[in-house]
C-alpha cells in the first residue's frame, strides 16, 4: 500500500468574498481520510488566471493528488482549465456525450445556447473523463507528471455526487488501500484540556495507531481515538485497547463517546436506577431542567421543576424558611440545600437538586456576579452542596451552573451504579 | 489610500481531517472585504512544525498582510509561535498579564495549573498584544520584512472578539481607508422570507446604496442594509431612511435590530407597561422561562415559573382540574389555557403562558408528534390560545413551540403599548 498526500484546491472569488464557506474541502478532507490519504494542505484562490496557474504549480510541487474544486463553468470567471493547461500544455478536445447533453438541455428548455456553454464540454485528450448526472461540466481525472489530478465541479451536490460513484473507486485502486479508518470520540467533563493531556502525555506520543488526540470543546473536552486496520473489528479492537489504557487514568472524568450527551447518560442512568429527579432553579432558570427534558424518555423519570426567580417565591411557593434567607441570603448554600430538599419533597422524586446564585452582570447580596451554589439531596439522606465561582456573560454563568449541576448529578448517579 | 493584499492561514489537523469547516477564513474575508482589503489566498495547514513554517513562508512572499488562525494553544499541537519563529527569529517572552490571568483561572478552579499552560502567555518581543477576554490566549499583531502578520486564536468567538475590537481598528489606520461601511440587521417574526422579499422587491432592486439583502435564518427572516458613506453619521441616515421605507411596509413583523433578541424586546416591553409574567410550561421544559431569564434585567418581571411535564404534577402542583384533562386530555387547547390560568395565580403575575404540546419522537394521547398548544392570559380577563403542529426532531419542535410562545407574548405586548 501507498501512502498517499493530497492537496485539495478551490477555485472561487466567491470563497475569498467570504459568501461561502469551504465545506468542499472539509467533506473531501473526511472521506480522504477514510481510505488512508493524508490531506497536508487545504488552498482557496480566486478567479485570476496567473495565481491560479500559481496554486497548481506549488500544489503539483508538494502533493501526489491535487484535487481541484470550481471553475469547470461556462462563464469567463472559469479558467480551472485553462490556468492547468499553462502549467501541463495538455491539449483540451471537445467530450461529444457532453456536448450532446448540453445541446438537448438547451433544446428541452427552449432556450437558445450560447457559446460560452461549449466551454463545459471540454476536456483534456486522453483524461478519465467523469460523467456528471447532476449538472453539465464533467468531472476529470488526468495523470501529469507522476501526479493524479482530479478536477471536480464546485457545486457541492454535484461534487459529491462525481466523488462517491467515480472517484473513490479510483482512488481505491490507486493506493491499493484496503484498510478501513475509525474514529471514536471520549468525553470527559471536570477536567482541563491541559490536564487531561499531562495524564495521557506518554500515551499520546507512544501510539501511532489508534493516535490520540485531545481537544478542547465548549462544555467539555473529548479525546480522538483513531485507528487503521484491515477490518472494521480489528480497528474496534484497537480503539478498545487503548480507550481501556486511557479510562485507567481518566475514567472519573469520563461521560460518553461519540453522540452521547451527559444529559442522555443521566436519564439513561435514573431508569436504569428507577430514580427520579426535580430542580428548583434560580439562577439557571429552567436551563438544568429543560437539558433533562431535551431527552428522548426524560419523561419518565423527570415529572417536573420549578423555577423560584424571586426570593418571595421560593418562600411562598417552594416553602424555604423565610427565617433561612434572612440568616443567609438567598445565595447561600443553606438556601441551595433547602430548594433541593423542598423541590423533591413537592415533586415526590427520589432525587432533588437547588441552583441558586449570581447571574450578573451586577452583584446581588453582597456577592459578585458568577457565584452560586448548587445543591443535590436524596430521598435517603444523602446531602452534598457545591460553591462555584464563574466569569463571564450572564448567560456563559447560566450556562456553566447547569453544566456543573450536571456533572454533580452524573457523578451522583455513577457512584450509585 | 493603500490597495493591500491579505492571505488567511489556519493551522489545525482537526481541519485537513474535514473535522470542521473553515467558517473562520470565512467570516475574516467577509469582514476584510468591507474594509477594502483583497484576500488573495486562503491556506490551510496542519500540526505539523515544518508544514507551517513552509505555508509561513509563503504568504509573507505573496501577501502584505497574513491573518494566521489557530496553533496559540497550551498543548504540543500547538506550534503557530514555534513555526513564526523559524522564519522570523524574533524572540518570545513572557505576557505578564496574560500570565496572571492563567494562574488567577486555575487559582479560581480549584486546578492545579501544568506547566504547558504557560506556553499560552508567550509573545513576540515588541509585538502589539491583542487582550483576549474571551479565552487565554492572547493575539498577536507582528511587523516583520514590512509585512503585517495578524496572529489569532482559532475558536471562532475568541477570534471574533479580537477581530472586531482591535484588528479593526488597527487595519482601518493601516489602510487609510476613508470610506465607512455600516451595516444594520432588521430581525422580523411570522413572515417567510420569499413574501418579505416579495413586498420590498422594488426596494431591492432599486437601492445600491444602501444595498437591501434578505435572509432566512433559523428563528426568522432578516435584513441586511448596507450603507456605504465617508462618516458614520452619514452612513447611518442612509440606513435610517431605508429602514423607515421597509417599516411602512412590513413593519407588523418586525421586533428589533441587530443584536436585539425577542426576550429583550419583551422584558423592555413588560418593564415599561409595569406587567409581569409567568409560565407553565410542559412541553417545553423549562426552556421559554430559560429565554426570558437570560435577558439582564428579568428579575423585575419574571418572578418566577413551574415546570409541569408530568399530567399529575399538572393536577397536583399546578391545579388543573383532573375532570379537564380527562374530558379533553393534557395535549389540548383547555389544558394551556388552564395552565397560563394556574400559573398566573401562582406566581401572582399580570400574564400567564401555558405550553402543552407533544414533543415526540412517538405520538400522545392520540395525537402526532409536533403538535401542540401556546396558551396566553391575562389577570383582566384576556385570553388566546394558538395551536400549532410542527415538523421536525424532539428538539426542533420544543424550540419551535417556545419561538411561538416568545412571539405571542411579544404581539400582546405591542398591541398593549
Amino acid at each position: 500500500m501507498k501512502q498517499l498526500n493530497a492537496e485539495i484546491v478551490a477555485v472561487g472569488t466567491e470563497l475569498l468574498l467570504g459568501q461561502i464557506a469551504n465545506t468542499n474541502a472539509q467533506w473531501l478532507s473526511e472521506q480522504l481520510a477514510k481510505y488512508g490519504i493524508n490531506v497536508f494542505y487545504h488552498t482557496v484562490v480566486g478567479d485570476n488566471l496567473n495565481r491560479v496557474k500559481q496554486a497548481f504549480s506549488l500544489a503539483e510541487d508538494r502533493a501526489d493528488i491535487i484535487i481541484v474544486t470550481g471553475g469547470l463553468g461556462p462563464t469567463e470567471d472559469d479558467m480551472t482549465r485553462e490556468a492547468f493547461q499553462l502549467i501541463s500544455q495538455m491539449e483540451l478536445e471537445i467530450h461529444e456525450p457532453t456536448m450532446k447533453k448540453i445541446q438537448a438541455f438547451y433544446a428541452n428548455q427552449q432556450r437558445q445556447m450560447t457559446p460560452n456553454n461549449k466551454k463545459q464540454a471540454r476536456v483534456f485528450k486522453g483524461c478519465q473523463v467523469l460523467d456528471n448526472r447532476a449538472g453539465m461540466a464533467p468531472g476529470m481525472i488526468v495523470s501529469h507528471r507522476d501526479k493524479t489530478w482530479i478536477f471536480l465541479p464546485g457545486v457541492p451536490s454535484e461534487m459529491k455526487h462525481l466523488v462517491n460513484r467515480q472517484v473513490f473507486p479510483y482512488l481505491k485502486r490507486l493506493t491499493g488501500n484496503q484498510d478501513i479508518i475509525k474514529s471514536t470520540v471520549l468525553k470527559f467533563t471536570g477536567i482541563g484540556e491541559s490536564q487531561l493531556e499531562h495524564e495521557i502525555a506518554d500515551l499520546i506520543r507512544s501510539q501511532t495507531n489508534p493516535t490520540i488526540a485531545p481537544l478542547a470543546q465548549h462544555n467539555g473536552v473529548v479525546i480522538r481515538v483513531t485507528a487503521k486496520a484491515e477490518t472494521e473489528e480489528k480497528a474496534s479492537d484497537l480503539i478498545k485497547n487503548v480507550k481501556e489504557s486511557i479510562l485507567k487514568r481518566v475514567g472519573d472524568y469520563f461521560y460518553g463517546v461519540d453522540q452521547e450527551t451527559m444529559e442522555a447518560q443521566i436519564i439513561t442512568q435514573l431508569v436504569k436506577q428507577n430514580q427520579t429527579v426535580s430542580a428548583a432553579e434560580s439562577l439557571t432558570g429552567g436551563m438544568f431542567t429543560d437539558k433533562l427534558i431535551s431527552v428522548e424518555g426524560a419523561s419518565a423519570v423527570c415529572p417536573g421543576g420549578m423555577i423560584t426567580y424571586d426570593a418571595k417565591i421560593k418562600q411562598r411557593l417552594l416553602g424555604v424558611p423565610e427565617e433561612l434567607i434572612k440568616e443567609y441570603g438567598t445565595v447561600s448554600q443553606e438556601c441551595a440545600l433547602a430548594m433541593a430538599k423542598k423541590v423533591l419533597s413537592k415533586m415526590h422524586t427520589s432525587i432533588g437538586m437547588g441552583f441558586t446564585g449570581v447571574a450578573g452582570p451586577g452583584e446581588l447580596e453582597g456577592k459578585p456576579a458568577g457565584t452560586g451554589y448548587v445543591a443535590l439531596c436524596t430521598n435517603d439522606g444523602y446531602e452534598q452542596v457545591e460553591p462555584f465561582l464563574f466569569s463571564g456573560s450572564r448567560n456563559t454563568v447560566r450556562r456553566r451552573a447547569t453544566l456543573k449541576g450536571l456533572e454533580i448529578l452524573f457523578k451522583y448517579l455513577k457512584s450509585e451504579d
